[in-house]
């Protein structure tokens, strides 16, 4: 008879293996850009990949060998998807590394988890200065992560239990919430063509638009995965209108319910416009553009003191100027709040410099999030919705407390048990927040940048307030930071309970 | 047939004018201050009685000549607790506009709402500048707001539903959940014979330490209801240690659940010490004293770039230098620490100094609040273990999705609704503090003074963070911002949902 293990180490191992030669493809995928482009670094690359291939293929041939057991249990899925991101992260740091463009260990693993993670918080003061193949890996942890975000959703985590994916699911095509099991492969499959078929058409039209098609390529891979890595040191904020607008609507896109994505393909557009939680985001996106938008071209009018209504009637007869700083100041906040609500985090123009409101407005988005099944990070619209059912309907069984009110969420009740959990997450998320803060400032940080750096790295947003806002970055804060919000990252993009429920004593009790 | 009204409102009418009849009396009691003292105000005050003895005992005398049914609803409750508490706040402010020390109506409502809510936030820039009388008036209104306080959770909130209050109920002596009403009364009397005998033997302690009658008398008053108006413009930190030490004592007692305090009268130290909510409270008191005394003792010490192990070698010879160093940061750290978290908000030193991270461990403070069933204010200690507690067994739970485990909380199984009702409780408290910021923004603060003046308002403290810090007042806030804040100190005083329920459509629904 066999001893029963705590886990399936074998199993997991082998997981991990695989994931390792994906890095490994993945970068010899850069290597022709780095010779195209005669640099240097095509033998860090060369070389990283090899490690990744080698360390990778060894541990699945090491652990296959010992003929693990197919049998996964839940509590392996916490092990694998923790792990897992760890060690990608370790050995996906290795081109920065080898190539020395970031030759801190800490910096290194800081800037391939906030790439794998789809964070977008960078450690590089000068990104054009580094190799066009290194770049392009960059670009590609974000886009991994973003493929890997899409299997998470709706494989993983609805199997683990995390607060209200489940909700998702019954709305992914072809999974029944009672099947889940047979057809998954299929979904993943089917929003994985949707993920690449929408990189590709984003890289054409950003071509269309007069960019590189190095330049396409990279920010398209970065749109999708709602990543925000840019090659350019001033992130969109020097392209021309068509190529941001063509940004804002693949961002839009890339905050979307991948599911409803593959109805666009299908043509289904009722299907999408009568969804709940794309009203929500839709109308949370048109809201603040509008509201903000007034606001910003208030400012942008009265700049140098002067009087708003004298300023527009002395412009009245030359419209044009009117319209194009309406265009501009529209143009610029639509950017933004798409690009924080979808957690993407490119930056167009400074958030921070429109008024505290304004400023505390965008801050408040970075707690919302993109749709459940996007790309996007952060808390999500579906959670906000059920809180603020719920919340509306206590007062209601407060009043009549022997009423049993279930919130309906897409026309149907959604199951206390789900509640309860969704209630859970988003308490847990503050407090982690909250928790942040104060070892933030313990590591000696300001205020202001203690919030915006917790809250972009657990939101997997990127820009943030203070000394890492919208036109800095991260390379500045102490290595002891650096590991936090990495760790922050990590739990913003795993759902947090992934993470945490492994540091309970009860997940190292044999049951 | 008589038709059925909505509301009993000739009953609410009556109970609003008892209200305003007690606070006559109480406007009486400080006459004979302001005759004694010489004052011109004995002419404010006596009219401000007059006006609302008059008001209240006509509305009382009219509304029970319509002799209305005595069956009181619980649509009825809330909205006597909330209108009872606005009118008293409108008409307790007489004394101060009449007398001219307050003579905005705006600033004379916050002041005296402030009051009531036993917030302490002030808009007087010369406290000293102010007569007698009306300083004790202004004493008094915390000191009937904690009164109110303590009927409010034996007696009401339970019944209307309020957030977990039913947990602190079935702690009350002679209280037994299932058979709440007979003994309401008597259990509200001995509770008030408590806070009245506290009262009297911290002033007693305080004139001991050289204190005059009539400080004492205020300061006695303004410590037992947690409310923390002071009759010195610098509080308390010109205050002797000993003073400083007795009203950290009666803090401490003052942010205890009152059945405790009762046991603390009968001797029964036992109860007290092993109810797990008290532990909790000392424990976080104990703990934040501990840590945030090493950081200012260290602060104190290298004042001036100085090398903290260099100095105490230098001062090891005279340790007396050191030992009152030490003692000095212990008590500054203790008072503030016990201020804070008992939502009391004297103030015996500037937290704002002791570093980002002190700073903000004070902040956090803010969201703890005293124990339920004492006069302190903010989300509370009990509310904080249920949430602590039920987030651990989440993960159990989602580890064994079938497994019934429920909150446990002195030794006794907490029923589902009311874990549900403190989630909900804690999610609306974060919810109305980050909408309460984004308003303030909009009314031109800054981001630290909108944070402070929402968090200390919202958990009924006093003192906040950036212009309404510990050594700053509330004047200098505009109009706006100071009825939103009255708005605020409101909510958290009635819990919240007391309030918040009267907007919504079902409670204007006959049923
Ligand atoms: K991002
Ligand atoms: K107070």
């Amino acid at each position: 008879m066999r001893k029963t293990k705590l886990f399936n180490y074998h199993l997991i191992i082998s997981i991990i293996g695989i994931l390792l030669v994906i890095n490994s493809m993945f970068m010899l995928f850069c290597l022709p850009f780095s010779l195209y482009y005669n640099e240097d670094n095509w033998v860090a690359i060369t070389a990283a990949a090899l490690i990744n291939g080698i360390i990778g293929g060894g541990s699945f041939y090491y652990s296959q060998k010992k003929s693990p057991s197919k049998d996964l249990k839940k509590k392996d899925g916490y092990l694998i998807v923790t792990l897992g991101w760890i060690f990608i992260s370790f050995f996906g740091g290795l081109p920065y590394l080898l190539s020395g463009d970031i030759p801190s260990l800490t910096d290194a693993f800081f800037e391939t988890l906030s790439g794998y993670s789809t964070t977008g918080a960078s450690v590089l003061t000068d990104i054009e200065a580094v190799g066009k193949g290194i770049l392009l890996w960059r670009s590609l942890t974000q886009w991994i992560g973003g493929m890997g975000i899409i299997v998470l959703t709706v494989a993983i985590l609805p199997i683990l239990g995390i607060g209200g994916m489940q909700l998702f699911v019954a709305e992914a095509p072809g999974i029944s919430p009672d099947k889940l099991q047979p057809r998954i492969k299929e979904t993943a499959k089917r929003l994985w063509w949707v993920y690449l078929g929408l990189t590709f058409t984003e890289m054409i039209l950003l071509m269309i638009g007069d960019m590189s098609f190095y330049d396409a390529l990279n920010h398209a891979l970065t749109t999708m995965a709602t990543g925000g890595f840019s090659t350019k040191n001033s992130s969109a904020a020097a392209m021309s209108p068509f190529i941001q607008y063509v940004i804002i609507i693949f961002m839009f896109i890339a905050g979307t319910n991948f599911t409803l994505n593959y109805y666009l393909f299908k043509g289904r557009f009722k299907d999408i416009l009568k969804n709940e939680e794309f009203k929500y985001y839709a109308s949370i996106v048109g809201g603040s553009t509008l509201l903000l938008s007034c606001i910003v071209f208030f400012a942008l009018s009265t700049e140098g003191g002067k009087d708003f209504w004298e300023v527009i009637y002395a412009e009245w007869g030359s419209s044009i100027v009117l319209l194009e700083r309406a265009e501009k100041s529209f143009r610029d906040v639509l950017f933004q709040v798409i690009s924080i609500i979808t957690t993407t985090g490119y930056v167009s123009a400074d958030y921070t410099g429109w008024t505290t409101f304004a400023t505390m407005w965008i801050f408040v988005l970075m707690f919302i999030g993109g749709m459940a099944g996007s790309t996007a990070g952060g808390v999500k619209i579906v959670r906000h919705i059920i809180l603020q059912k719920n919340s509306f309907l206590e007062l209601k069984r407060q009043l009549h407390p022997s009423a049993i009110i279930p919130v309906r969420f897409n026309h149907m009740a959604v199951s206390q048990s789900i509640t309860y959990n969704v209630l859970g997450f988003i308490i847990a998320y503050f407090l982690t927040y909250a928790l942040g803060i104060l070892v933030m400032a313990a590591m000696g940080l300001d205020l202001l940048t203690a919030m915006g750096s917790v809250a972009t790295c657990l939101g997997n947003i990127g820009p943030g307030l203070g000394t890492v806002g919208p036109v800095d970055n991260f390379a500045h804060l102490p290595d002891g930071a650096k590991w936090f919000l990495s760790f922050m990252m990590l739990l913003g993009r795993l759902e947090l309970t992934t993470v945490i429920i492994i540091f309970t004593p009860y997940f190292w009790k044999k049951v």
